[in-house]
């Protein structure tokens, strides 16, 4: 392979860990690549914990992590909105609320959406519909568009197609925030001080992670783990540049690309 | 006006009632259409109700309604699943069950969506969703694509959106069963024995009732009651026949237009 890679990106749930347990070698796996030189960043469109509480979680699974090397998409929406002025109605999983809360509004005109999980209710779904209907220039705003995740229980649904539900209620465009918005990823490589043709994506998630870094001008591989489904490899659209069984796979294949 | 307009089908909720209450003047006007002749049908995607219920609500409120002459998007749904021969998984109001449960089926096949309410919630959800993911040959089913309705406390989702989410999320084309659908206003007209270019569809959902009624080539009256909202004189794509306050400001249209 002629391309020299030089910066890796790596998704956090179903990449490193799944429901509460760490991806078999994935701990050193890291550390390799790290000791290799790679740089390194984490994106995550998770939703449900603030950041401090998932790098704690890691750290415990024998992840050694900084907070600085994580962005999230919950991040990027307080940037937008701030920048845009424009208060917001916040249907998003209470754990998040903290991060989130100074972004709240009399009379919103946005509603943001993030993996609330059982928090999405008929009831708290009519109310952001609402807010959107009464709105004078509605703004619908997901963190992410992922459909589902897999956890302990199984397949369980994203925020994505709750944000389709309102946006087909209230006849409107989402913008998604975090993965796999190209925005989201040029501002990983700002902070990576990285370049498109350089940076590999790991990621279970192929629409997000994959498709999205790929858009990006980036190399998108997919593991094998998380919410991976066989189907995944033979999508009408998005083909990733390589497909490795697990985060360590991923790892060796990338050291063997040097 | 040139047309000889012979029958009518007419929306319910929104349309002769609104929440718990008629529309003033509603059931004089339903009397003086059947008066002057017309064939009268009845079109609802109302799935809170078995629709003995809604017959019998309307009684109360003083309309002469037959439940022959309701076709209502679950007998349809039933007739559409019983022809298939698949089982189905049923995310419906459970009101609407007993009308329903012998569609119910082991290892389902297809998932069909009613307006479940404030039985949508993210577990109701899941369960729906895991069960497309594990189907062979998944099919969503919805009895509308209702986008949201009108009631006592406001404008509520409908089951449009929860379709849509679980669409997204299983990555599937669902199959609209009642309004819109065309097979749907066609049996309502082989029902009454009616032509489309003399049948007139009156309703308050400008997609469903509206729309839906043009695209099988009848006329499509819309009342400003109900979930009407003004913005609907200006949709992009779907332009009335002819706008009337109220039912009764439509039959009163339709009496001259002989």
């Amino acid at each position: 392979m002629a391309t020299r890679y030089r910066d890796v990106m790596i998704d956090l749930s179903g990449v490193l860990y799944q429901g509460h347990e760490a991806i078999t070698g994935a701990q050193a796996a890291l550390q390799q690549l790290r000791e290799a030189g790679f740089g390194v960043g984490f994106l995550t469109n998770t939703t449900r914990r603030p950041i401090g509480a998932v790098v704690a979680q890691l750290d415990a699974l024998g992840f050694k992590i900084s907070s600085d090397e994580v962005l999230t998409a919950a991040q990027a929406a307080r940037h937008h909105l701030e920048t845009a002025h424009v208060g917001a109605h916040l249907l998003v999983h209470p754990n998040l609320l903290p991060e989130l809360e100074n972004l709240r509004g009399q009379q919103p005109q946005a509603v943001l959406v993030g993996d609330a999980g059982e928090h999405f209710t008929y009831q708290s779904l009519n109310v952001a519909f609402r807010v959107l209907m009464e709105a004078s220039e509605p703004r619908l705003i997901g963190l992410g568009d992922n459909r589902y995740f897999a956890d302990t229980s199984g397949l369980s649904l994203d925020m994505g197609p709750f944000i389709k539900a309102l946006a087909y209620a209230a006849a409107i465009e989402p913008t998604i925030i975090g993965k796999p918005s190209r925005s989201f990823f040029e501002a990983a490589l700002h902070r990576l001080d990285a370049t498109p043709e350089t940076t590999v994506m790991i990621g279970d998630d192929l629409a997000s992670d994959v498709g999205g870094a790929q858009h990006a001008g980036m190399t998108g591989v997919l593991v094998r783990t998380g919410k991976y489904r066989s189907s995944d490899e033979h999508h009408p659209d998005i083909r990733p540049d390589h497909i490795a069984d697990d985060f360590p796979a991923a790892v060796r294949w990338l050291l063997n690309s040097r």
